[in-house]
């Protein structure tokens, strides 16, 4: 019976194609319509024909389903798609792509998978559920010989996981390095520019509506987490777990840092970072001193970018809107575009992506990786201090590159110390930072920002 | 005959499908083993594995021809794969992908049809050869159902070309700006960065072998024409005749024009400019001024980048290397693993790219653009000299929006004033700059360079 019926489909997609009779209309559901919905939306209604012209096929929205049907949305809703029943967007036979825009890690990772068992391909801009469940979700559309796609989870208005899964499969990805967290870029911008201390910035950033109310995910470096993850899973050929990815929140910085980074021609970015060195890879996310003449410097306000550098490729960088009704909707669309385009030409698992079972490269823990430093010591000022905390330093190797001491003093008559140092080994740099912290001269505990050259 | 034949190929294609059995290796010939070939050759050997596991098959190189098989190379080209006769390559059974890098556009033109006439899928470099024939050699690859693949062609370190073909597909492009000539990026940078003449930075730029010995077509703006016209043909979906693209190359910027531009906020480009505005397309090339805060201006050296703008995704930027050994090498391989997924997934002509046949949009001519301009005038130092020019200006809408006059003076005691309109349209600023040409008091011509913002 079964194999019958495969049969038939075969024939029909057999016919199809000779007689070049290709279906003249792809059909998506949308599950979860609010901002990105009403975008995604927006385009596939004001660009259809501009598609169409494109891949020989129009797309049709089929159903939508949202919980709060009729809710104000910055598009008019043609009429009787909208339901709040999700199950019957997946279920419904007709429909070819399940676009999932509804967020979380619950009920759209169960909606996601019923879909490709339903035989649905996938579209979704849900970077949490990917990074902890992107293996997972990976092997169901293999399967299930459906296509799985996620442009939108990572720097919307940048094609970059489309470039990592095809443009740059020739090459050797040797680092990735991202600003892909238009909130955190926004507050750093407004220190250098203008001063202000974090607080403030981050209060302008919630008042421009560029930081949720709970902006604990974004300056915590979750969602840069989330999306490294999935950028250097592509790039290395394996899922990274979320608990192999180091990560670091900006909260720390001060304006001494901001103002010290500037005078030695640094600026401050949250950096998502992953490298492949020695056959292991590392990732992690921090605040991280780039030099002020590198392009990655110049990515201003809540724009994005990735430098990704790879053999033969060289240095290559994309800069783009990361967030946003618009942008991410754009890259919603580019999916559902790609997928259209494997339906029409009946090659639905055209990009396979992952090797599993294959052996995984190891994952580097933090205190194995080897960078710049930046340590900011708070200290009495005594003629003895600097030769005591560079002797700590010294101790393990770390050599110091260059050292600034500002004649200013703290409010409480402390000196502020900066050590640059050269390449060395995190582990032995905490240490230090446990020795320094301990010498009687020294205030507090050093802080520590990494440097990316 | 060929009825039967034709079935029994799609009954082997469908049981190597039905069965999983895909094949286990693509097997490529490359026409001409120079500098980019030599490139090819080394990443295809070195990055096979890694390929392979994105893929699933391996790519093996067949043949290799080129004129003069012994030459020294950067790469060991591997025993009995070198022959001087091109036609053995294309001609080849076995061969699925041949990639031409042999230039020009008369021999490279006619193997590239033979082969795609065999059943080839053909990669090429070769952005003269595209940008006179695209529209051509994609209706013989329609007609063949193979894939004409081109990364190579524009900005080869910049995955611009798949960008245009699938990543925007859901974009309306409203405008592309590319600095695509390394060359001329270089002698620019080098002119602001040490004031240094045009004639001193292109000397430099040849000894440093970022320019050719006969710098022209770089310098005149000719490659750039090419490059905008493949991209541009791609972002409008419809080939652009070359002689409908608008060039002027950069041998008549002079250290004024530099230094003016700089106290003005500007650096100087060579831009390549595609436009979608008023249902109608520009294209052009020529010296631009940008504003120094824009990320285009930070690009330096010989460095590409191209920015596009569209709806929905907004403004997004891409950079990379765009010549060089190991950058082109790296578009050429991202295109053979492209047609080897297709030839993988018996998807050959998965991209269109083009509806032939449509009514096409027509292509503006130069004096009906309109934008901002930079103008620059040699005068005697007399009271009545700003009114006369800008009554001129006046007399044709042309409003001007800052003007620059230093006391300083040229050698033969003239006065230099750089007046900056607002948006005008370039026929009326010809025509104002032949009526201030004929000017008592104004020495010669005035320069013009279009500024965009």
């Amino acid at each position: 019976m079964s194999f019958i019926r495969i049969n038939v489909k075969r024939q029909a997609s057999n016919v199809k194609r000779k007689d070049n009779m290709k279906p003249k209309s792809i059909k998506v559901g949308i599950l979860g319509c609010g901002t990105v919905g009403a975008g995604v939306v927006r385009c596939l209604l004001e660009n259809n024909s501009h598609i169409e012209r494109h891949i020989g096929a129009r797309i049709e929205i089929k159903k939508i389903s949202d919980l709060y049907p009729k809710i104000k949305r910055d598009v008019k809703i043609p009429s009787g798609l909208m339901t709040k029943n999700s199950d019957s967007v997946i279920n419904d036979p007709e429909i070819d792509i399940i676009i999932e825009l509804i967020g979380g890690t619950t009920i759209s990772k169960k909606l996601i998978i019923d879909a490709m068992n339903n035989g649905k391909h996938v579209v979704t801009a849900n970077k949490a559920l990917l990074a902890v469940a992107g293996k997972e979700l990976h092997k169901i559309a293999r399967k299930n010989n459906v296509g799985l796609f996620y442009e939108a989870s990572v720097a919307g208005g940048i094609p970059i996981i489309k470039a990592l899964r095809e443009g740059f499969t020739a090459n050797k990805i040797n680092s990735l390095f991202g600003i892909v967290n238009g909130t955190c870029n926004y507050i750093f911008c407004r220190m250098f520019e203008s001063n202000l201390s974090f607080d403030r910035a981050l209060e302008e950033a919630m008042e421009k509506g560029y930081a949720e109310a709970d902006p604990t995910l974004d300056i915590e470096g979750i969602d840069s987490k989330h999306k490294i993850g999935i950028a250097a899973s592509l790039a290395f050929g394996q899922w990274i777990p979320q608990k192999s990815i180091y990560v670091e929140g900006i909260t720390k910085i001060t304006d001494v840092d901001v103002k010290s980074a500037m005078e030695m021609g640094y600026k401050i970015k949250l950096l998502a970072i992953a490298k492949f060195e020695d056959e292991k890879i590392e990732v992690r996310v921090h605040p991280t001193l780039i030099p002020e003449s590198s392009l990655l410097s110049s990515v201003n306000g809540v724009f994005n970018a990735v430098e990704v550098d790879g053999f033969p490729i060289g240095k290559t960088m994309f800069y783009g809107q990361g967030a946003g009704m618009h942008a991410t909707a754009s890259a919603v669309v580019a999916d559902i575009v790609d997928i259209a385009r494997n339906i029409l030409h009946d090659s639905p698992q055209r990009l396979q992506t992952f090797s599993f079972g294959k052996k995984a490269i190891p994952v580097k823990k933090i205190a194995d990786i080897e960078t710049r430093y930046f340590i900011r010591c708070t200290v009495l000022d005594r003629p003895s201090v600097i030769a005591h905390i560079s002797a700590e330093l010294g101790k393990r190797n770390i050599s110091i590159s260059s050292v600034i001491q500002h004649e200013e003093k703290t409010e409480e008559d402390f000196s502020i110390i900066i050590f640059m140092t050269h390449t060395s080994r995190e582990r032995d740099v905490q240490s230090a930072i446990k020795a320094i912290t301990k010498l009687p001269e020294v205030k507090e505990k050093p802080a520590v920002i990494r440097v990316e050259a």
